[in-house]
């Protein structure tokens, strides 16, 4: 079994809201700049090109269970692993914890997409390398 | 059963990404904006007091499936349904769509909990006058 | 001298940071939420077209000064105008006010240009048609 | 003279529009992280306390010009310096590159108030340790 990938995030103060708390919102930002991190990691990106063209991976779905709140100031560690990965689709998983103390856990559920330009995007075949990486975060 | 509340929401520039297309993560805040007209209709608040001090609605979970895009300049539509209402719970559904085609489908649970200043909120029983508004909602 | 167009924009819960108030920053999304009804109301657009291609308005420069805060559920309004116009620029005003009184004004100063795909767009003069109508603007 | 505080940002998916560049209100957010880099250097906080009471440094105004565009995965550079320091008020400069090319340039003016709960804040002289702290990075 792998290791996740590990980021981590300082909680700016735009972060927060009116409640002194990092608005429930912003962890879905925290999760996709973690992926982008882990993308990086991987020689990936979010726009990938090959034979026949672009292609990418938008969202079909995100989650989040809110266990504890952050602050202004707060480093979050956010631990990214994949929690499912289909033939055309990966869910990635993301632990957030704070001094060792579970925040939050939201899973992104992203479909590998061909570009159409203006056209609707294709569901299509993760590409084996690319599956290859991500089959090493499944936990 | 009765009818959801409607919502209307234009899509801003800067609601908008490189995609060309509303980020995923700002469907949250269009959840939660069609949630506080919800709560101005019902003459509730993000924040209400009773005899023993302040309560609010900490979110304890939010999930989203997305079918369909949304672009700069659209109004989508947002109907807003109880999802779930529990003791102390309450989970809204949030149905959006553009010219009569479903875009999302998301939700938000919120645990009515008595404010304790600087320490941790406690969960709370509904108030019962809240808890009846409410109820009109459940589909 | 003409009537400035006049917006109302409610404070949503996550225009707020922990001091409680409006983030300075989202000022300026409200400059251009203002702008973009403004731009509705003149039957025009962020992104237009022409005989010889797209143009549009990129900004060059914005500010703002701050006077008192705004805080959720506040309905500020906001009074938009045309504080200079030039022969390729435009530089807009805003008067934000809360039950008449002042609380910030800002300028978002924008270059009309021509769109060129990928590559670097170029200054161009405004047409005719859209001076006229931004002239009837200025104070 | 001083060398100014250099903070590095790379662009989250999440800073774009549809315009494919980042938003111009974004380049607000991010002189604020810098800004609130520059205090962790400096030993100092958003708010901080003395014998009266806690005192912080609302923003009275703020601007940006803008010369070339940020895109997905460009790491800026920004220089903080103070541009200007009054007795009790403070504006910082910011100056964005990218491989060295200017890309904007902005400041945010900021006075040292005594915080009064939920009282309007009262101006107060900076104190003269934090004053010495930011007299340094003076240009």
């Amino acid at each position: 079994m792998a290791q996740p990938f590990r980021y981590q995030r300082r909680v700016e103060f735009r972060d927060t809201d009116a409640a002194g708390i990092v608005h429930f919102s912003v962890f879905f930002n925290y999760m996709e700049e973690a992926e982008c991190a882990l993308l990086r990691e991987l020689d990936m990106n979010v726009v990938m090109t090959d034979a026949e063209g672009s292609f990418s991976f938008p969202r079909v779905a995100a989650r989040c269970d809110y266990r504890a709140p952050l602050r202004f100031g707060d480093v979050t560690t956010i631990d990214v692993s994949v929690a499912r990965l289909g033939g055309s689709s990966v869910t990635y998983g993301f632990d957030f914890s704070l001094n060792g103390q579970p925040v939050a856990q939201g899973e992104v559920t992203a479909v590998c997409c061909r570009l159409n330009g203006d056209a609707k995007p294709d569901s299509m075949p993760i590409p084996s390398d690319i599956a290859a990486k991500l089959a090493k975060l499944v936990q």
